[in-house]
């Protein structure tokens, strides 16, 4: 069956209740009701929570074989807590474990390792990466992985898609009651955004911290009423990769270039007005067009209501320069914006079901004026992929991509228009990760397109004198440069499936077939 | 049926399911699903939430017949919102409409008549004084009235035995979008704590507000992702009477007597070292503890670790001496404590859950060491009664009395032994409220008693020559004075149920019978 975005769905996820993605906004309006979480009633007092080691904790919560246990991402490639858990669970020698984490990466590599050996046999997350994306790319997972937004996350929590048996949640400091905060240990991550809903909904939660500071550690970012257990280890994570020195501004003549066109196309909408919200990725040009929008805004007197995001140095920046209201955080990715929510009180962590949940009364991402956001790639219906390499293995992550592109009045994707040997834009992305319907302008080092869906926006670049072309020129451009790429080739098997924010599924990958000349 | 505080549980109301109380911790350890909350969906990017009238959210939340709607109690005696709501809903000409609540007093006299013309046909509240408590009293409520601790509201909507309808917030400030704050406006009030699980769970929550401000309305009391409509309104409520001035030092020689004799009390237990926690109420006695234990603290050199509860003017002093690290703010008695919360990073909101609630993983109250509280009546069984005066009429509240009496470590009853002609130590309590087994120490100006079950605090006390009597000596000395109270006379309807913090029926109050001669 084919959907929305034309791709074909294998008639057996259709058997098995999954459904075609339909459309961005088919389900805006509709009342659902949440999943009951479970809880458990404490009416006598106590005097803390802590358990002597992951193991004491992972068997004081009757983990079993076939369960489903959780992880957030905000030590990024810093990240200890998925291995020290993971070891601990195949030693009790537990198997067929579901992870259900927000996002996995670099730092996951020895969870390939169990996912060959049978152990870990599902796989939900945003992000795939390294080893674990090979195997998985391989077929090796037993059921296949499921990918999803940040936003699509919680939704799929809350909505009983995922059920989480133990979530475990790695924080800087926590209390013995399990009230956690992102700052005032040795591994700070400024927030713990992705994690909320895993204490709201999982059966169990475990904090595992290497600082326990005294009760009560507030304003707390996961609170202890939802904790069942405290573990203090020696080290959470590896603060350097936690958080990289402060991101520095691209010199690369090419990023210049693409984000100054960004920012040009940023103010010839309407929306480039005093109050005007945005939100920018962490790469090079996307973090470049802070420089370039700073000047704008002088010129004309205006100021950023609020930034939201992935936050990293450069807007908190702008934000002391009295040019931004608020920061609205839900990850840093390096120091200085870490450092920043310590010490500002107009930088604010959100949870990701604020941020970008479809499945609640209105998340962050729909107040959005602006989103840039990269790509691996961008086809002629302005679909993206964020997922997969041009080998066509697993080597990305959904993220908030999807979320803020539905949401932002304006979502521009920003990418060079070859990458290598590779056009970026291209006919078919490899896989749809965000749908084109939610993508408006697309820039690159060789022009900029309008998705003819957004006639207001074309109408804007023609009044200010922009020159843009269609997205098609774009292609052609691309393989004029660096070839026609050869068809990649599949197996049958499905080894993952794209999940779209409401639970439709937007397209699935398929094992890879060593390709052959 | 007797319970286990020996009452007789009307069988009327064991057969509609009703369980009667069986003992504080009985059902500590069960696990429980909780209900699941209802939500929308909003995929959509969407400006405003803003409604026009309180009549336009009301119809466009389809409030109809036989449906619940809730209130917080944050504006105390200056509340506006549920009579504007409540007018509106009478106007529409709705009827059967259950009021759920987190407190209700002399600001609400207007729904009194609405219960007696049949609109008002439920009431779920801590509190209940004034006209409503007459009429209630007086058999004019089609059903009988529910009475909650602060606590046991959570729990009791948190398992769905309560399900709002429409929950409508009055908040001293909103956005746009429903982020609630409770300070910035023009009718500030500190803290929305009680209203925290009436936006997570409400069909439909409408956000009422005299002050509009821009987006992001932050950081939240209540979160806009669980908001759907936003109504502007000249006033919400009348800040004198929202926040009394700030609450003065008593200087009435008994109440400083009993304040002092408290204060020894806690000084002579294990708890009162460095690092405790403590909680007291804002009557006369109960602050002037805060300071007789200034001196002890100092004499000793130690320092609170938190206080909790509700919040006055007196504890946040002593936390700007340096005596206390925190201050955990569930509600504000006073604009000391109002003024206190705006600008004290070290002053914190939490929800009522996190306060109180018997049914989450460990509430606040569970790492309290003393809490001091008042009564209307105490009993030889250490039963108190909060909810009936000695005339048999509602008009008192529940509130955190046993939620806190249960979870801290010593639990101190404070009161004269009379009041006017009335024993306030008598053989058996109107109404049981908080159940004598919670109630370890009762002090009074002619002496201080110590629950037998409570052989460590007897020992305390002895060893630190502080003299004490039994309850029983304490009533009849009360007796002695004001004589013996003619007993009550009641007619068999149920007006009143008062349920236990876990759910269960720890006494029901009766039509009063106008006393015959």
């Amino acid at each position: 069956m084919l959907n929305a975005v034309g791709r074909e769905i294998p008639e057996e996820l259709i058997a098995q209740g999954w459904k075609p993605y339909a459309g961005a906004h088919v389900r805006d309006g509709q009342y659902i009701r949440k999943q009951g979480p479970r809880t458990r009633i404490c009416e006598k007092p106590q005097e803390s929570k802590i358990a002597a080691s992951i193991r004491e904790a992972i068997v004081a919560c009757g983990l079993k074989d076939g369960m489903t246990v959780s992880f957030h991402h905000h030590f990024r490639d810093g990240d200890f807590i998925v291995n020290m858990v993971m070891k601990e669970i195949v030693a009790l020698g537990l198997k067929d474990i579901t992870i259900a984490a927000s996002s996995l990466g670099a730092a996951h590599d020895p969870v390939a390792r169990y996912i060959e050996d049978g152990i870990v046999t599902g796989l939900q997350t945003s992000g795939i990466r390294g080893r674990m994306g090979e195997v998985v790319s391989h077929g090796r997972l037993k059921t296949p992985a499921i990918l999803r937004s940040h936003g699509g996350r919680v939704r799929a929590i809350e909505e009983g898609e995922v059920h989480i048996d133990v979530a475990f949640i790695g924080s800087p400091t926590s209390d013995e009651y399990g009230n956690c905060r992102a700052v005032g240990g040795k591994s700070d991550c400024g927030v713990l955004s992705y994690a909320v809903v895993d204490s709201e909904y999982a059966d169990k939660v475990v904090v595992i911290t290497d600082t326990l500071v005294p009760y009560p550690n507030f304003p707390a970012s996961i609170h202890g009423i939802n904790v069942d257990y405290v573990v203090k280890v020696d080290e959470i994570g590896n603060p350097k990769k936690i958080a990289s020195a402060a991101a520095r501004m691209t010199q690369n003549p090419r990023d210049l270039m693409m984000a100054e066109s960004v920012a040009k196309v940023m103010a010839s909408t309407p929306w480039f007005k005093d109050g005007f919200s945005f939100q920018t990725g962490a790469g090079g040009p996307s973090l470049a067009v802070n420089r370039f929008i700073e000047p704008l805004m002088n010129e004309l007197g205006i100021k950023m209501s609020f930034a939201i995001g992935g936050i990293a140095g450069p807007i908190c920046e702008l934000q002391r320069k009295g040019l931004v209201g608020c920061v609205v955080d839900t990850q840093d990715f390096d120091t200085g914006a870490i450092e920043d929510i310590r010490t500002n009180p107009r930088h604010y962590e959100i949870s990701a079901s604020e941020y970008a949940n479809p499945a609640n009364k209105g998340a962050f991402v729909n107040k959005l004026d602006f989103v840039i956001l990269a790509a691996l790639e961008v086809d002629v219906n302005f679909n993206v992929n964020v997922i997969t390499g041009s080998d066509g293995v697993l080597r990305g992550a959904p993220g908030g991509h999807p979320d803020t592109a539905a949401g932002a009045k304006c979502t521009i994707i920003v990418t060079p228009l070859t990458r290598g040997r590779m056009a970026t834009v291209c006919e078919n992305v490899v896989t749809v990760t965000t749908p084109g319907e939610c993508v408006d302008v697309v820039v690159t080092d060789y022009g900029v397109a309008v998705n003819p869906r957004r006639q207001d926006i074309v109408d804007c670049l023609d009044r200010a004198g922009i020159k843009h072309v269609s997205i098609k020129e774009l292609q052609e451009k691309a393989y004029s440069l660096v070839g026609r790429p050869d068809p990649l080739q599949w197996n049958d098997k499905v080894v993952a499936i794209l999940e779209a924010r409401d639970g439709t599924v937007l397209d699935v990958v398929r094992e890879i077939r060593p390709y052959k000349m």
